[in-house]
């Protein structure tokens, strides 16, 4: 059992950049479409509230922006239909969400080869005609301008492609055909919204990512290319192992994650043009597989705490792929729980992942300390706000924060005993399709517990103790009390202190 | 540690007459037009499922029905207005609610005298014109045939008045003038809807009660008066200690109120005329003061499971008194916990109490077991439903049920640890005015904890074992498993079982 | 102007048959998946109570149930994913509907040849493997009753395959073949669930219809072959008119449509062992195109009061088609009114047409009157409600009808200058985007006009006057009246009666 | 017929003050506690955006926050319970509005006299500590800025009573205790809370309201007290003829109206100390009485409509007397319609005077034009917006505006055919409990009719022609339109334009 002993004193700082509701991921933008997908984003946005929202496929058939039709006489028009594009726009905006454009992929009719990916086909090559590309970006902005406002458009960043350092995603993972896209593209965007920010590459890490990041931004020096700012994934799995559609892996530490991307950092910052440029990790995750049961895990939310308390350190915006499981790259998940990136599983199920989540995103106030199991901030009200957590062992944390008045310590927990909603749909049977009376109970086993703990007044402030299973992330409210009178009434009298 | 060891087996069955669901209280119904008092019904009702309520005040200036006014000559007209008593019985029909109806109390202008009981002042006296309070009743219930159908109406249940045996809600406690009382209306009733059903004599316990129902019983039967249903009261607060405006009370057993019960059982049945007709409990609660603190309490909710588990063997409905904390009768509670006798505290927060009659309105199998810790009921898909508490002590559980099959043994568990918002909010300072974070969390915290447990499968069946804390109520489901299939799904690679 | 003089008398009575609430169409099943189509499938229940929906899809790829996939060692595995069919069915018990099966289209794996339809590329072949073909149909119908039940799930009637008579729908209209499928897929679903109803062909008009239908029940008889009830389509366009992606055609009269079906039934008749068998039109509208603007018209719901008036005069249950706007078949509507089949416009807009259905469906009682403008019906309290409508011209309407009582007329109109958010939005300038004012304002125009319009009392009975524009489709409510008495107000002096 | 004809030209701009939104009125303050208030509140705000609220009886009893209790050992405390006040103020604030604070009534136990006024007995007498109530005051300011922050609570303006010129809401109408109350108050107020904006008398019209502003301010003047701004109500009732509960009385002009208000205004700036400081007309309406028909009327909506366009010259806010039906000072409504102050009538039904205020709030564009049949305003996207109305004769409108583009004027029209709930009910007997089919009905019949009118293209722009009812108020929205294509599109196909 390791030990946690945390004391702040009166005046003390430290540094913490939260980002956390900078920007979460999403599948396919069309997924938007359906009820359970915004009954999700809902739920997530509630506990999270998150400003940016990023998925694939903007110009994938499925949205259906891309349309042509053949006049009587045999000559080809293209047209836009934008009828899904607003419905997910709208749906966004209502739940308190702005897009982070991500450029693709290719309509299928546009599209210079037959490559796809993924179970919904998505057309992963360069366009066959680059002039009809730069046209549908911009009939896509010049429309969403009319309907969204300009000035408020403009303000949405916009990135070009996905991944185009793997295959799969581009073929060939040409580089060189990436920044040919690069170059028509930032131009008409540049054209059509002159203050919309543009940036790239997008890539995953590993695939000789940090050379693309080189050689990204070296060409569009030699071309006095506008790159407001670089993009790219962070995943921590390793060597995978297949097991029917799953996919397990172990994964690296966070460590890793963060020197990788303070790699890239320090590549972008060497560039004197692009110095200080943001770098945003437009997705990050622990595995980066849909079907990797590690992310319905208490030990995923332990792990994007440790990163969460971490990544404002190397980037200045970080995306979690994704907030729900209404995904389909490789296929329809068949059952609730089936490792899926979401923070709540099919049917409204919180994951731990969306607590990990919440709690950071409520870390508002001056940090007063911050390590690798805790990140402490001071309220406005003369309390502090605590997220703890343990990743791997037990712990016994001992907290002591400079307040003199009485406090009271309430205590949002999730471990894997009190919010374990995996263990107890696996303790069901897994089954694949719930009743309304297990929907239920796996809704509530997804809520963390609450607790008011016990805390001592000493000379160096109020302490409290508490001990910590493994996997566990709490978030502590420690709120000064000003107790109300009221003569007669005694707690004790039916109950113990 | 007490040890309760429940071993079932094949076509075992169990007498359990199961009214959890009959019927609740509440205070003055004109209060049922307040928003904050139908969101607490609301919540009750999805919780709990009552298909009566039964209030105070029905003829309370406060609803507003009995009017007068003086013409330009002078002649005094009476009137009555229904605006309030449609949109209270259209509240409580929304909500899937019938009213037990209650008659009573005297409007002010037809009081004979000025005596009136609690803050809002009911005036708790005979009518100075017995004719006027007849018209009264009978316009009153030829309007609620006219909006709701005369069939639907003649279902209601009526009791005349209500403690008639203390003085404080009957002049003098004046039985002779309660016996004119009944027998004027009972008359008015039956004319105005033949098939209504009407019973008393509503008292409390104490007071003569017990004579109180041979008297009335015999006087009935020598003026031939029609009795449906005798109605009484059943609390459990022994002396009581007075704090400010708070009240303290030593509690009588199960048994001793279980006892009580069948006493007027057994004067009922005494009478060959009315030998049989039903008995309901019109109220009952541990303490009948609504600023005692341990209604507030698990041991309120460990009390009423015990109470639930047997009062079908004595009565044939029983209302506890009250779903909800929007209550006046002493005056209006200027905290959101102050031992009101609601299920739920001002501010939607579910007490520990609205369990045990949620945890009970869920049996609905045949019952195959049922001792002081427990009562257990068969499901239609091969498992079980299980409610087992502990009444002021720790105990360990050990249950056998005969299943063959795989089984999952769900559990939402309410004791003071998991389910304690009234210790969370005397922890934080006992806050007379919630913050809306601290609203929050004390919702939270009012919601049972949920697990899945593990089971062994041994030769007499599924066995599982359980420690329960002091004054805890948890419900188990054992739900059959199948388990599908799904090649490659492997939990136990990031998780333990 | 016409006159519509009616005078119903104490006792008259008319033959009508009302199925108007049987079943409602929708287009692809997995659209049951979007918010808006749940959203305006909310909206017309609420308005018109249907009981059961049926829609095309159900085994192709969108819905994902079939899928296979290949083991490491080569294997070819299939297996079935009902995520999605949950989702879809979950939805519709949730609006109070139940669905009408209709067995088709060919997943892409399955289908003998790579013929395909509609925007959205459904396969509309034979299967390849005719066992692989009736596994599917049988998991899906066990699953299904796992999941709802298997006395609920039979009580669905299965139609098998659509419209097989055109070769776009089934390749080369291939009449052998249809036959050999429904032999197959019959005994594939009695064996799965013995009592579920089993019909065809599912045919549309023309394209030798009446044949098919012989040449279907002959076939049926020889191989002896269940054939529960026989479905049919119906529709009144004629030699249509294309411009751009939009189609336009004069239209047959309810005449011709109800000669179609007549000789539809009598050919059933004419088999000694069909005799009798329900005929369902599993399809009607004006006209089969969901790019024809008539859809969006007041003489549309005009030309369906007319034949809602007629319809169960010939057929068992008949299906509007379709019910929303959220329909792909010729690409994805690129404007809110353009001519699609649904009674509500996407973005929630009614139509005139919701109107008919829901003035029709509320036609319950008794049928004392009919004729080519009006059915009439008579109410439990004592009143009468009455649909009335004009086609193509103006009318003076006179009804009388025989009630001694004062009564009430309550009007809703449904006409082209009352109730035309089509000519709303033409005005507007027919904006492809609606702005929210846009928006709101046409959802508003949607609505009915509402008013009472004034009676007299004659010898006869009451009697009341109306103009009705062309087109028009009026609901009238006619209720006793009982007036209440209130002394001192008076209307009439600050209004005209 | 009048002929209304308004000729825009380019740069034509008109006064026009427009504080529809600041204020509205409403009963006593505990009756938001109310479901049915709250229901009417959120449906109001919807429609008009008001941004304070100013009712009565914050100090009444049925608010409940003045308590005394007797200890045991015989001495009298008083405390404060703030149950109903944050819960008043919650439903307040959550439906964007904040108060307007009106300080008063006396509570019973600290009223030095017996005299109530209306049905729910308000004291409106003197304080018999004036000590005593500056605690109250001060105690309830105090908890006001706990719960909802001191900044915001400084900015509610806090009026000191009402109407204490009439001698039933002020005993004898004793202008020098009114003025010692005043003394008192405001240096209780002003120290609890220094920014808090204090103001009085509070009078009503007539009963030498004038002579009270004077008396007022040289008292204030005198004494040195704070006044920052003056209040009085606006009445139009002449001799009221009283009918049973119900009165009428014939109204005065809008210029009457006005030029009263003038009048308190120049008193105010005859005072050099005061000049200039708002007036606020706390309280409007048409009559007085709380059963007054003329409320529920569309002749109510036009003459709300005359006063709308005209307040703004002479005061600096104003408030409708009252947002809803839910009230109570004469007694409890009988029945939907009996002529309450209400935008609302019971039930959810929206009456012609809330479309006045609807349409006005949301004239918020430059004025152009104003005169007494129209008020326009110019849109950000170059149309124009305009109320209109007539005010007891019908009226031919011919409006032109100086656009140049193609319009769309879309309108909603509220007139005594169009939108007439009043109407309605009264054809349908005047029941006094609607059925749920009555109910919905009247709900629709108060909504107003849309239509999009054809206009004219001239050299001077725009043009169009109306013709108005006798008591019509009509919303006009000119909207500029964009044409967009959609090739084969042909609306006239199966409509006429």
């Amino acid at each position: 059992m390791a030990e946690i002993k945390i004391t702040v004193k009166a005046g003390d700082s430290a540094p913490f950049r939260n980002l956390t509701d900078y920007c979460v991921g999403t599948g396919r933008l069309d997924l938007a479409l359906h009820k359970e997908y915004q009954d999700q984003l809902r739920a997530v946005q509630e506990a999270c509230h998150f400003r940016y929202i990023r998925g694939h496929g903007l110009f994938s058939d499925q949205m259906g922006i891309y349309q042509e039709f053949t006049t009587p006489d045999g000559v080809k028009n293209q047209w836009y239909c934008f009828t899904y594009l607003d419905r997910v726009m709208d749906a966004y905006l209502e739940n308190g969400l702005e897009p982070f454009l991500e450029l693709g992929f290719m309509p299928e009719k546009l599209a210079a080869s037959e490559q796809t990916l993924f179970y919904w086909k998505a057309h992963t090559v360069p366009p066959k005609d680059m002039q009809a590309w730069r046209d549908l970006v911009q009939a896509t902005l010049r429309h969403l301008s009319e309907r969204y406002g300009k000035e408020r458009v403009e303000t949405w960043p916009c990135e070009i492609w996905n991944e185009p350092n793997l295959p799969g995603f581009w073929e060939h993972a040409d580089k060189g055909k990436y920044l040919e896209l690069y170059r028509a593209t930032v131009s008409a965007v540049k054209e059509a919204l002159p203050q919309m920010r543009v940036g790239g590459p997008a890539i995953c890490g590993g695939m000789g990512s940090q050379q693309w990041i080189a050689d990204f931004l070296a060409f569009c020096k030699k071309e006095s290319l506008p790159v407001d700012f670089v993009t790219r994934h962070a995943y921590m799995g390793q060597t995978p192992e297949h097991k029917g559609r799953y996919l397990y892996h172990t994964m690296n530490k966070p460590d890793d994650l963060i020197a990788e991307m303070q790699e890239s950092r320090d590549i972008i910052d060497s560039f004197p043009e692009y110095k200080g440029i943001p770098l945003y990790i437009t997705e990050f995750n622990t595995s980066y597989n849909p079907f990797c049961p590690i992310h319905d895990t208490n030990l995923n939310a332990a792990t994007c705490a440790a990163l969460l308390a971490r990544l404002g350190d190397v980037a200045d915006g970080y995306s979690y792929w994704t907030f729900g499981d209404v995904f389909e790259e490789q296929g329809i998940p068949t059952r609730p729980f089936h490792g899926g990136f979401g923070m709540m599983a099919n049917g409204l199920i919180p994951k731990p992942t969306l607590w990990a989540f919440s709690f950071f995103s409520g870390l508002i106030g001056e940090c007063v300390y911050r390590d690798e199991h805790a990140v402490i901030t001071r309220r406005t009200d003369g309390g502090y706000d605590a997220v703890v957590w343990t990743l791997g062992e037990e712990a016994e944390l001992s907290l002591t924060l400079p307040m003199k008045a009485d406090a009271a310590v309430l205590m949002d927990l999730v471990d894997e005993e009190s919010c374990n909603p995996l263990r107890c749909w696996h303790r069901m049977g897994e089954p694949a399709h719930l009743t309304a009376e297990q929907l239920r109970f796996l809704r509530a086993a997804g809520q963390p517990r609450q607790a008011v703990l016990e805390s001592e007044s000493t000379q160096e402030g109020i302490s409290v103790r508490l001990k910590l299973k493994k996997n566990a992330l709490a978030r502590l409210r420690i709120l000064p009390v000003q107790r109300t009178e009221d003569p007669g009434y005694d707690y004790s009298y039916y109950c113990e202190d």
